[in-house]
């Protein structure tokens, strides 16, 4: 029934590859399907100005598309002078979500800037860039702890994030576009590698939704998270 | 328990003054507790270029709060010369909400823009904004269909929302300012009058959540949200 | 003869209704006619960087119009990226007219910025920001003076403004907006209580005028101003 | 006792020479005393949108000033993204100035757009961009003419600008910088070739001025404009 | 004596890999070294209106790079609000050298937009844009002929860039970013494959170069050009 | 052959006058034929923060053209809220010719902005800006030597640049409009004053170059450069 023929509750393949780029601190390409998102966490040994002298860190995240990522060409953000409305929600979701699973004590007075830029996209773009935005954390991470710049992991666990629809009348898991530009809902789950919940975005796209729908959304959400940590899991092994 | 003294699940005293400005098409200032919105709905017979000769209509909404509705006076957006991220996310917020109870074919294809301007903010002004904003626009409609230029009624049910959250480790109804600086998890429900959810929005803030927490935040919203349905009828009888 | 069958030196009904607002230091919901203007003066222990360490106080004004104060939706000026010349002119008319009112070492090395956001515009509106703003900075400084934060009053006098033109022929005072439309003069005068002239605009709009129409119209300012000087000692009484 | 010696209701030697690009319909560089400002007048065969099928002409101003015009440099408003305020409420005078000398019926639908370029700046540079302002606009409705463009003469009047002040106690004529920065009045007034009045504009600077001063200040004007006119019509002479 | 061990007219290892997008009409990964550019040509049945019914195509480019392209984070140009001086001249140089190797006739109206963005940078990024956005174009315009969509090959040679400079005091083929920092004098050649000149930017870093040295660094050009179009006929064979 | 009569290898009459605004340390009125710019250098007694410190001074460029130093009216940039891509790669161009000509450690830490402003253009601003920006910032530095602000002369060699290209088949020196906008083949060449490169620019428009071509087009240029020097000269004597 679905387009892609997967099962109601199927996620994607996916692939985290790291290492990708020389320069950052930690990195990744993720593909969920055909949704490719190139994450990269820098590391700067500052932090915001509301933060000076706090003890405390910060986790920031900032997301982008590339300009042919789409089926037609979108204008280019840094053409249009300004980032849409869009870009900055998502960049605000990857951000809360980052931040959720971090000890800002244990990371101490630096901020780590984790980079989400979309390469290609088919649906789930900011739940991809949540799941591969956190290895290119972790290994961030992984590098003060091995310099012996952090005294404790400042990580608190894992953090991914999946979306659920109601597709012809049916929840399924892991929307890909052509489910997406037809899902009556569109729920995003954050969650934490204990199924602990860090953010909930469910919306009405022409149908509202009941509470039993969005119940047996949440399960199927708990599933592909639960997957998908399993793949960062083995991506930082 | 609470610093206002309310119950767990008591709503703030709401009030809904319609007819509050002389050109808009539907107005009214919502007060809840102390969050103050002035929310106008402006009718416009033409609608964005993607929806020309569509027959479809559109309703979309812009929020904005004045300088000194807040503690300390936060800098003028026009000023600043950008709507921030936050101004950016509510209004889509509002626009998708309120859109989700109207009926785009019955409608007809003309705009109708609702604005809600914070006059004093003390937490909760999304979920104020879209049940004023719902008010404005049924306000709005009614003239539309006095005068005969709609056939049905294009408003298919009221849209209401509300503020829940963890504070203090108890889940609560309607978080004021001191609640919602505080509280470990801030969630956001949008509702119809049959209680059909349109938005869940869901955020741990310091502390993530489960799923039984979030059952009850949920029990919550739909309490409040009854309640406010009631006060939106009252205001437009 | 006029549209509202005023006399040709009578002013609009006016109110001020002080206290409006919860957070702000001084504040007035100013009525003049149509002509609603809410006013709030904002106090800062800072000053811009050039009054750094020089012992003088520093009062400004922001102004802006609500997208539906006026008869069709206006753009909002934070989602046009800027404010107008219009605003910008404005907003410079009314941060000099309250200054030419204050004593600046009296008030000390601190900022209060008034705005004055239209909530609703029937003509006249920057004079009612003048005439509105000066109540919500005299309570601001009421409250600096209980405070013993100031040694003596930094106010000097009241500071006051009025609207005249040249409609139909005649001169007359308080321009609502059928006149102002029409009107072939247009002028806005600032004074003291003590009749002083801080602030004197004139345009030509359609038809130049004479010597002579403008003392007319400067007559009929002074005796307007008179009033509101009356209206704005007893709002703050 | 002024500055530069000359009499209290002296103007400053002026010089408008025309002619000075080769592109613009009509141009002229206009020296008072050290104040410098290159107008040009442009004319295009189309209107604003708002006169689109309506018969009228339109003229507006552009305002700007070269970096190194003033004392020390100032940030190119190109540069800065943005016109200032000061700008912005310079060129509206500017044009509301010189369209009141004009007949937008007789001129017909086409527009001319003067620009008024600050080379060198001593004080008063908008009076004098009004005044080279209206040289630059007679010539190129005189090119309108030669051509047969237009049937009847569509400039009505001369239109120029002096400023006057009370410097140092004394009503003065034309300041030049050092007076405007240290007068306690600064008053522009705009008239046309028969002494009507276009705009008047006045503002205390640090002191309030009375009706009779303001009545010196006027009649000093008068004197300027009427000398500032036979320049004018030597110029185009 | 080269950081990297090359010889003086030694190119970098150079890969392109072509098809690594799913939606763009062309597209190729170019490797030059640790340079790696994501190049993207896309196709719209539409043309800038200065070319509006002239019967003309055109192909324009953008840059940009991902803000951890760089050994330090850069700042996303769409969240600075603007594209740097330096990518602007970056992507006209682009967009040149590309429509120099197009007949516009024989694309007929359409236009074909390149975007090259950095995904990593070692120097050299503008020139592998050029070499690697052609081969995107190439591949964008095979898939016009294919469809028969143009009569004749639109394209009329191949296009490509490398830079060379004087580095250490010896002219050196293909600037990696340790020598670039260093070089003292900077220079670009964009060539057909037939060894004809279409750009020449050589800039003085530090020493300005003589008539000599200029001619030794054409000759290097010549060969690293023609190898480079070797590599584009390899990657599109 | 040419438009303007010229012989192949002739540069337009050329005519530099110093000292033409009051306040700038330096300035000229550089005219290549009918291209007209105005140069002035402002000096600063700070440098860019990168500078901080070093002991090193700095040289920069603005350029701007007035909106109608064009056959048609330009928007002004200042409206437009940005400086074009061209205005930028101008300016850049500028500041990096001038600077290749400077002694920054003989400079000392301030800093010199050269602006280059365009009264009136016909072909080959930015090679003016150049030339007569080196008088500018040659008077300038004058001053500072004059004062005994540096200790020896920061300034290197003359700075001078000439436009070259094939019009009709034919190498010419100095292009103006009429041949500019129809040359094949346009180049900019930035000399010293004993003829060593600082900067090459060369850009086939419309038809590519070879190497022969271009070595004929950099002989033009060093005759031409040569006469500019010599005018540089006279005018600082």
């Amino acid at each position: 029934m679905r387009p892609s023929g997967r099962n109601l509750d199927e996620l994607r393949p996916i692939s985290i590859e790291t290492g990708v780029t020389a320069h950052a601190e930690g990195s990744c390409l993720i593909k969920c399907g055909n949704t490719h998102v190139l994450c990269t966490a820098s590391l700067e040994e500052r932090v915001p100005p509301f933060l000076k002298n706090t003890g405390l860190g910060w986790v920031t995240a900032e997301y982008g598309m590339l300009p042919r990522a789409t089926h037609t060409r979108m204008r280019r953000e840094a053409a249009a002078g300004k980032q849409s409305g869009r870009t900055q929600e998502i960049q605000r979701l990857i951000g809360r979500s980052l931040r959720a699973g971090i000890d800002r004590v244990a990371l101490g007075e630096r901020q780590i800037t984790v980079d989400c830029d979309v390469i290609q996209a088919d649906g789930g773009t900011r739940c991809a860039s949540i799941t591969g935005g956190w290895v290119a954390l972790r290994l961030a991470v992984n590098k003060l702890m091995a310099a012996g710049d952090v005294l404790s992991d400042p990580i608190t666990d894992h953090v991914a994030a999946i979306s659920c629809g109601v597709y012809a009348g049916q929840p399924v898991l892991d929307l890909d576009y052509p489910e997406d530009s037809e899902a009556g809902t569109d729920a995003n789950f954050v969650m934490t590698g204990s199924a602990q919940m860090i953010e909930v975005q469910a919306s009405a796209e022409g149908a509202t939704f009941s509470r039993d729908q969005f119940a047996e959304l949440l399960s199927l959400a708990e599933k592909g998270v639960s997957e998908l940590v399993a793949a960062q899991a083995k991506a930082i092994a």
